[in-house]
């Protein structure tokens, strides 16, 4: 089991805080705090927002992407590569 | 006003609305969704939140730095700065 | 085949468009071009730069991690996945 | 001075770096090397056009753009943003 994959528990706890995180968001939108804290905040749920892409994506490839492959279907790869694509730009 | 700047409701409006996008993140990993599907549903949280940050951005130097450099101070271009590079690599 | 992926023939030529692109970033520079102007086209290096590790990634997966795990070894995917973590966070 | 700012031969310098690391990656591909070590140099290079750019944009901020609020102009922020919002998209 590589570092990056996590359990489904684990995702959903991450994902939890991500939405504490937003509500933290909305708070400080509402109590006008300064403009460069809530900068800093979102900076830090996009990455933890790339932290949950990031296991999923090697769990997909480590997983999907390789069963496909093992039965001669590679078509998964550029389903991922555009995943990665979109990540990428976002 | 620039096209950027939103009120505090509409910001409160989107932060609300990703937090619903997060809370739907919760559902797809509970719901063992396919990882792609995921994937791409982050993209966009990823997507909806830098639109947040760019309008807080823009409002912040159109008002706090513009002020402050009119009053001969231009410490708050360090600072914005400093916010650009950080939602750059997240 | 898919769509992503390229020749060395197809990487060596947008890489010298891009090494092309870079020389006129510094013609920019010398002639104090417009700061804006400049950024634009920063951007855009930094996409074509994107587009080719999008395409060696793809590749990388459908050739190199493919055919480690059809030899039972998975380990490749971990190093994929750093990579494209070190790509997101640049 | 804030500690993003360079001077005009600053800027050619780093640029004339990247360049050869564009170089670099010609060679290396034409050369065969390894996937992984070839998406290490592009992140690299990318790293080092985001820092040229976030130079560039902080002189911008304190220059054009105060200079122009200070005779009642503000137009120019409008035109920072967008070019911030190119940068987090490439």
């Amino acid at each position: 089991m590589a570092g990056y994959s996590l359990s489904r528990d684990d995702y959903l706890k991450r994902l939890r805080l991500i939405e504490g995180q937003v509500r933290g968001l909305q708070r400080m939108v509402s109590e006008d705090k300064y403009c460069i804290d809530i900068l800093t905040q979102v900076s830090s749920v996009k990455q933890a927002l790339q932290g949950v892409a990031v296991g999923l994506l090697d769990e997909h490839v480590r997983h999907c992407v390789m069963d496909a492959a093992a039965k001669g279907d590679d078509s998964k790869v550029g389903e991922a590569t555009a995943a990665i694509e979109r990540l990428l730009r976002s």
